[in-house]
């Protein structure tokens, strides 16, 4: 109800705040006698930990994860799984200055406004520090579907106006700011060491390719594939829009040129085109599901900006913390763990759609 | 779980069938003393209704629709409101021919391909017919809204490549396309029925604007405000992305373009810009929330298709009902339902968001 | 959220007041594929009517219940199915004399403390008659489960001071009093008539076996199955507590009596005793589920009581409506099919709490 | 919907195994600006706390709770509230010899059904001790609650054929059985203690009290109330039955006797008796809820029993752990808990179930 779970079945609670005591999750739901192991989600954490490169913040995190329930003799108990890490490098003294300005971009005034006052350290509960619990348990869930040939690859597609040209998916993590173009990679980071230097920041969009999901997965009418996958990508810090498929082109398209007929392919039914991305009323068709994600510019920047007070009194503010000058790159493994934990849930949920016979 | 509510306090549960016994909806949660009348229901389904223009489906259903519980001398008595149509002018015989054919665009394989089976006539659960109910409960959602003065207005923004330059919104209704934008308007209803003559259909952009949400209405981590509101909208049949604010165009922007910086206007906070589309950290900040949806062009189209039959033989299709050959204008109504439906839940939900003191 | 539904994966919404316009329950999360015909649901109505004999109330409903979507082809969709029938005898006369009165041991007061007002015609959505959607909806439960070889038995175990000597199933439905002790039905029957003469009513107890429940279905630690069926009893009108196995009669018993042991029976484990009532740790063992669940004499009595109007003036009351002596009869069908909606609801729990290899 | 969460806003998830790292909860849904000190926590848990006397465990965990998140400066902060105690005392050895053994009474069977294997160190998940996290929980309920006056007292009504003639509730504290009938209570602990020495164990009846609890609470039809008390208090481990007001006792009386009548008391309406123990139609009359939870003899006792091994063998065993020879004490705490989390969630959904004017 507060909106810290998410999944039906395979469902997790995320909590802790940027500069409390730790962060953490709790997995409920996922089947008995999944083999998993504190390394397999560690290395998920330390794809979306900060500190990695020159294109992420410097706050430095070791991110060390700990089981600390639901998993016995190296499998799932089948009772809830309990993962956190601890805050070590939390540095509130610079957050400290700014307690009563509101940032401008930041969810300062709106958590003001909604509880009444506010964790000032770090944006507390707004922090994109809380996707640790997501990634965690999305390792799991990667786990999971793993088991049914589900793979899911996220990369940078876009930044500012450079667009990735090729799509190496090997090249992904050899790079940055995680780009399956590699010389369009180079130019990417360019553009942001670019805006970095004048305390600016810049957007970009990411981009999620996900093989391997058989036709049928979910749950008209609300509970759509595409629909729960929107939501879980809108519920990710600094994404203001997604689209599957042709998205927001098919505003240009005839239904003769948007509808993807279907064809033979050996023994099985598939689509000429891919324009749907994967999901024809709500429910998955074999194909690849392709989404994309826009990401905004961070918005803390070294720039001076007009604000209020927490008074209501006009001032000025310049950000100065620790910040990843685009959000990119580390929106890539977070987005995965999200598109991870929809599926899982909704692989599930298929399991009980129709009789077993 | 089965994926037909919607809600968690202010919540829908929808039934129904195209070609069924009828269509309808259960709405929970609804505070007790609302007022409301089934004419102010029929006149929101009377703007989602069929064969109301050229550019609309023949099929000509009343939808007059039954309060069958939950109200009481003209107020809500806080108990489950149940509300009911018959469908009138159902045809099933065009789907006979049809029946053992995959439509390209629609759902047909994938419920097949879930369930085993489907009601093949109209489409069964998958038809949009099924909004019906939400409109419905929308209705009712919008009224509680009403109090809070909170007010929806949806638009068609884009029909192809025709944009609208103007809007006003107080010629929303005048015109067949639901275009605020009167010139325009006449430009688009000519685009579809160019398109129509030829067997073919359209896509377009629906544009929404919630005047008067105050600040503090979302869920964050996972319910935020444009999390719900994208998942609403990605629910209803041929939505292929979302965006707030900004959305996409934010992937082209720098941090010190996009961030909406605060400022006072008389006594209340507020800001400069509206790149956020009224959210902030997954919060209303008290700005308009603004948000688009992409609508695909309508998938039953008057042309030879290829296609493949439910025995996975090759084969041709025709689909000859009646479609709308563009869905726009009736997605206006349904996306505003959707909004209301998530903005009753959330203001609800800010209810017990913080002690009463 | 607002108390209306029941269930997680089979999930019931039941909607509708006692002289409203009808009643009745969408069923979501029933799996595609499932036989059923309105005639299996409608044979579990004319066991829950009104007028069967002298020991119910003499209101005379059809209750003919109407299939209005989710089932094509006598099976069903995977679609929400709709259940409904009309209200038909609703005498409302009656209750204009008494609606600015409290009647004791009914739910008025309280629902015009919670909601504000309330529907008085009938004890709007407090009456028994709500539960017509909770009976429909349990014959649907009763075929998933049937599948499974599990079989719900209910009857009346106590009226008063007479408890049933023998337990022979055969005989349930060939009294009215639904007793499976022959001799004693009679007594009962006999004792209630003397109340009603009196203008009294009596309370008993109502006890459940089911049969057929494998080892396994249960999910600890909240939803424990007895902690579920437990909800599902309470839930019902008029009962005041529920116990499960040894019951209320553990507290006089040593651990070395209560515990049951395990042994071995041909290739199955099972235990000697049945103390737990099937259930340990909130799973179930394999043996038999039993309950009972106490219901109290029904509150509506011929005789003049002290009472106080809805402006708090004290007053006498006398409830003259059509009203069973003694609702244990009635109870009985409705105990089974909560039964049944939990043990359906379980049962599809279980399928996804270990992994399928 | 594994089952490990309680509550629809006020909720809770608890995690842990008895001989895992540790235990605890992730509080979602508590409003901002409630005032929570770890030392108002720390004291509800050193009431359940093992080794407090000899009619308990002598196990010693310190049990010392620790909050992660969602408290700033001393208030909740709206955000999830993570606790958690470790596990200190956990000695596995004892366990490896039965690792194979059912113990009767046990989950240890009907978690092997379920997950196809278990944690058997300690009983794992099935362990009372996952009762911490929800006793923690049941803290900040409490001070929830009595922000509204609501004040919940438990103690030991009966422990075996010993019943409580006295209830001053001042002396429940004051002995190691909590009775409020001091005279009692030393029959009590003698008779505990003899069945101790017999390596037996006794069952018994805890009695709750909740004072102060306006009329208007509990949601109906399903979410009655008196029915989520109930589930709450069978979700603990060893109950058997769970009644209100008259509960059994109900099927004794004619309606003449067991309808509570209204009457003026001052300017409040109120009841003359409370056989309805204080839920009347799943609401709250505004009298005191009274009810009565069995509680089981414990299951491990230190004699011989028959059992069958894993592989289905007949055996024999004998739990030599360190095990309370009655849980009533104990369980006083708890159900005091899971009322208040249970009260705490419905006066949460009062809040939205009428219009604010």
């Amino acid at each position: 109800m507060s909106g810290n779970s998410f999944g039906k079945i395979f469902k997790i609670s995320t909590w802790g705040e940027s500069h409390g005591a730790g962060l953490g999750v709790v997995v409920e739901g996922c089947p008995a006698g999944l083999p998993i192991k504190e390394s397999e989600i560690q290395k998920e954490l330390d794809r979306r930990r900060t500190g990695q490169s020159k294109v992420t913040t410097t706050r430095k995190e070791g991110d060390r994860i700990k089981i600390l329930s639901g998993v016995f003799e190296g499998k799932t108990l089948g009772t809830p799984i309990a993962l956190a890490v601890e805050n070590e490098d939390a540095d509130s003294s610079k957050y400290e200055l700014i307690k009563d300005l509101y940032r401008p971009g930041h969810a300062d005034y709106t958590y003001d406004m909604k509880f009444g006052f506010r964790d000032h350290r770090g944006g507390g509960r707004s922090s994109a520090r809380e996707t640790v619990g997501r990634v965690a348990a999305g390792a799991i869930a990667k786990k999971l579907l793993a088991r049914k040939k589900v793979r899911i690859t996220g990369y940078t597609r876009q930044i500012g106006p450079l667009v990735a040209q090729t799509f190496d998916f090997g090249e992904i993590e050899k790079n940055i700011i995680r780009c399956p173009d590699k010389k369009m990679a180079e130019k990417m980071i360019d553009h942001i060491m670019d805006a970095r230097k004048k305390g600016d920041s810049v957007g970009g969009i990411v981009e999620l390719v996900v093989e391997g999901v058989p036709a049928g997965w979910g749950e008209p009418v609300f509970d759509r594939l595409d629909a729960d996958l929107a939501k879980a990508m809108m519920s990710l810090p600094a994404v203001k829009g997604v689209e599957f498929g042709a998205g927001f082109g098919a505003a240009l398209m005839l239904g003769s040129e948007c509808n993807d007929v279907f064809i033979k392919k050996g023994r099985k039914i598939t689509t000429r085109t891919n324009n749907a991305g994967g999901v024809l009323g709500g429910i998955s068709n074999g194909a690849d599901i392709v989404l994309r994600l826009v990401v905004k510019p961070t918005s803390s920047i070294n720039r001076e900006q007009d604000t209020v007070t927490r008074k209501g009194k006009a001032a000025k503010i310049r950000v100065e913390g620790r910040h990843d000058p685009c959000i990119c790159p580390r929106a890539v493994p977070i987005a995965e763990a999200m598109a991870a934990l929809t599926l899982a849930d909704h692989y599930l949920r298929q399991q009980v759609s129709r009789l077993d016979t």
